[in-house]
């Protein structure tokens, strides 16, 4: 019987200023789903590997539902499948975990399938997971881990998915501490409303920092990751969070902010090295207040999640 | 004795979705200033020529208050300077007619001092004018009538300014109604506080408007132009401004929006046909209305203003 297996990339979202509307992929971070087409049972069966939190109920886990949503939307009726997720990927983590299930699912169930769908399908299929896992459809983890690179959303209707080049030899760091943040508890705090001189200096940096990636310059991207209308409400969620912030500003990479509504951070820079004395320097203060964390220091690229293999 | 002549051109602040951090200036539009260095007095003396609303005492106008401003700056001391202003600009049109006058003042004076200040030093003394002509130091027209092309403003500190790249044949029209809009009047209408979703929107629409003109993408461009939340306000102070609209609609050319605080409105378009036939639309609409209007339209580029002529 033919199968699929994919890879479902992590995401970081917001990209410091860019809230709700800018993410880029992970290279060294994803999950793994595997699927089976089966000649034994109808519908779709789910088992999730290695995470005894994520539900094997299909309806109730993203990459289940997104097979289950591929099959109504290609009115697809009568087969077995069987998806295996090997979840890889912490929960809670701000590293669009769950977007990264629905991506993996997504690929494999269209490798299996000829690719009846284009990408712009797979997306909004995507999104309606994201409903599910989080509440509200927002693009900016499922776009960024579906086309790789850095990606602009615009809220116009229906949602548009915008690449952004990237300059060579940009580097991120990403530190996450093991505490978890719910998506909806850090979608709360956020202000129903804010001051327009604020929304001004917001949308001056997203404008600074997406001309920054487009001519490639990396000073502008540097001076433009700041954020001032989320970060403060967020931090909050997330335990030394300004000493973390202290220690990039020293080390002399781009900035440190949260990775989607966190608890994970993130550092950009073009120096690898730089990047490396930061995570070793985090990971000392972490450990000495006693937390938990994982660090990975990765090279963007343009390259998204993708079918890894298949067979029949 | 020394003198020279420069061209201050006239600008489009906002550009649609990009309230007080974009701007664009405008080849066919512009003030002229001509100074001389004469021996008879000490200080600086100017003459409006073509306007008598526009004040004689140079404390009072932004071409003489440039002036003076950077004679101050360089603590030059006992020279008489004679500005003759060339007031061609309408006043109160929102195609930045006060920083066309201190822009034009100050490449003629830099001119005459063997450009003793940088572009940057000029803009700053510039952002100076628009403060005593505006009530705030906004950098939107200051900064593309001196460096041309499209700019955008970050509004960190220093204010930042950042030339984006332009798309070849891509055309302007102005359409200046005769009624005059007070900048001051037209910023008190501006909603003092803006719900996020909607600012999230606005920063989507920006982040892919300069995408589009980064990536030269003419039909991003078109599609991002929307504003959300100043544009509704401002367009009680224009007459027909939703007839206008409706109009570019039809013409199909890339939407209608205001130019600064208005009453000008602009559209853009890659046929300069389309803007032909809509600006002959637009003008039969203003008058059979008995509104008096000026219609302007221009290749967009990359030149900004400049000195045109010197000597001893």
């Amino acid at each position: 019987m033919r199968w699929a297996q994919a890879m479902g990339k992590a995401t970081v979202a917001n990209v410091g200023c860019g809230f709700d509307v800018l993410g880029f992929s992970v290279d060294c971070l994803y999950d793994v789903v595997t699927i089976k087409r089966c000649s034994d049972f109808q519908g779709v069966k789910l088992k999730v590997l290695n995470n005894k939190k994520v539900p094997n109920d299909p309806d109730k886990n993203t990459a289940g539902f997104a097979v289950k949503e591929y099959l109504k939307l290609f009115q697809i009726q009568g087969d077995g499948l069987f998806v295996e997720l090997d979840k890889r990927l912490p929960l809670g983590s701000g590293l669009g975990s769950s977007a990264a299930s629905s991506v993996a699912a997504l690929l494999a169930v269209n490798a299996i399938y000829d690719n009846l769908a284009t990408k712009e399908e797979l997306f909004n299929i995507g999104l309606r997971c994201e409903q599910l896992a989080c509440g509200s459809a927002h693009g900016d983890n499922i776009a960024p881990s579906l086309y790789g690179g850095v990606i602009l959303i615009r809220h116009s209707n229906p949602m548009k998915v915008i690449p952004i080049p990237i300059p060579e030899e940009l580097y991120c760091l990403l530190i996450h501490p093991e505490v978890e943040v719910n998506t909806q508890d850090a979608r709360a705090v956020l202000p129903k409303s804010v001051p327009l001189s604020l929304a001004v200096k917001q949308w001056s940096n997203i404008g600074a920092l997406i001309t920054g990636f487009c001519l490639k310059d990396k000073k502008l991207i540097r001076d433009s990751l700041n954020d001032y209308l989320i970060e403060e409400e967020r931090a909050a969620f997330i335990p030394h969070f300004y000493e973390m912030k202290d220690i990039a500003y020293k080390s002399n990479t781009f900035n440190l902010s949260i990775s989607g509504s966190g608890p994970t951070v993130f550092s950009f820079s073009d120096s690898y090295d730089k990047l490396l004395n930061e995570k070793e320097k985090i990971e000392k203060l972490l450990e000495a207040t006693g937390i938990s964390c994982q660090t990975y220091l990765s090279r963007l690229n343009n390259k998204g999640s993708y079918v890894q293999s298949m067979g029949e």
